[in-house]
Formats: C-alpha cells, sequence, structure tokens
C-alpha cells in the first residue's frame, strides 16, 4: 500500500492548513475547486495548485465535467500515512517490550 | 495535544525519507548526530539541520552533554499526527454511517 503512494508526497500534502481544510470540507462532499476556495479566501488558481499537491498525495481525486473540475476524497494517502505509523509503534512497542524483558531479567539475577 | 506541537511543522518533518531514516534509527536507541550520519552518507551539518526540523515537529529531543549531542525520540509530535488522523477518520465514517442510515430510511419509506 505505501509503495503505490509515495509516503513523501502525502505528508508534504498534509503539512500546509489550508490543504488539511480542503480535505476536512471534502469529507461533507464531493467539491469544485471554485466552491472549495470561497471559504479559504484564496484565489481558485492557488486551490487548484493545492489540489495538484492532494491529488499527488492520494489523498484526493479530481474529474473534469464539462467545464467544472470535482474533487473528492481518495482513501490511499491517508491509509499510507497510517500504515506508517502503525509500523512505527508496533516496531517501538516491541522494543519497549523487549527493553522491559531485559531489564525485569537483569533485576531478577 | 495537537495545539502543543504545531502539525504543519510535524508532517513537514516526515515529508523527507532522511528524516523518516532518523526516527526510524532513533527507535532503536538514542544516537549522536556524527553516527546517525554515517548509514545516510550526508554530512553530520545535513543531519544537523533535520534533527532540528524533528525537534520543532516534536518528534525528537536533542540534548548535549559536553561535545556530543545525543537525540532521542519523542512522542509528542507521532501522538499529535495520529490524533489527527483518528478525528478525521471518526469524522468521516460518522458522516458516511448518516449517509448510509438516510440511504436506508429511503429504502424502507
Amino acid at each position: 500500500m505505501t509503495d503505490l503512494v509515495p509516503i513523501d508526497r502525502v505528508f508534504h500534502a498534509l503539512a500546509d492548513p489550508n490543504r488539511r481544510a480542503i480535505l476536512e470540507r471534502l469529507g461533507t462532499a464531493p467539491l469544485s475547486a471554485t466552491l472549495l476556495a470561497e471559504p479559504l479566501g484564496v484565489t481558485v488558481a492557488a486551490v487548484v495548485q493545492h489540489l495538484q499537491i492532494l491529488e499527488a498525495g492520494g489523498l484526493i481525486r479530481t474529474e473534469k465535467v464539462g467545464r467544472v473540475r470535482t474533487c473528492r476524497l481518495h482513501p490511499a494517502g491517508l491509509s499510507a500515512a497510517e500504515q506508517w505509523f502503525r509500523d512505527r509503534r508496533s516496531e517501538w512497542e516491541q522494543r519497549f517490550d523487549r527493553l522491559g524483558e531485559l531489564l525485569a531479567a537483569d533485576e531478577d539475577a
């Protein structure tokens, strides 16, 4: 899963407050770039740039029908990032468990 | 928790493969910048820059003892990012559930 979406691009996409705000709004419904731009107080051109970065990170999909480009959430990027966290946490917890066992064994000796 | 660590900085710190490699190595033991630089094939100065970005993201802590700066994992950044994912997922799942209920009610009508 992680290989399908470059994880650098997922985290880069998430590192901007306007891009996170776009994701949160797309959680309610698919929307056009124009509608996404309004509450952010930025130009449609700026939103289009953000959308390209979100799409490269596998976080949204866009589809152009006639003259309107509609954006919707896409789960791949979110899943890749969550998987990275799960892997790290389970690796680190295993190590801390082993460290705990070693310390306990040392106390018993 | 999220307010304590600026989430922009957490995701920015995670968006670089060398910085993620540093985090993964620090999962095994606290290490100096010099030891961290070796397997990455980058200069110590480059690692020090990465460490500053990781520290700003609440992902590591560094401590200088004599002439050696030792780095260790710090849980705040990781927790802030995981919390962001949990919040989004629970929000989105609730919406999808409500959507499912609305569709089911519509079918019953």
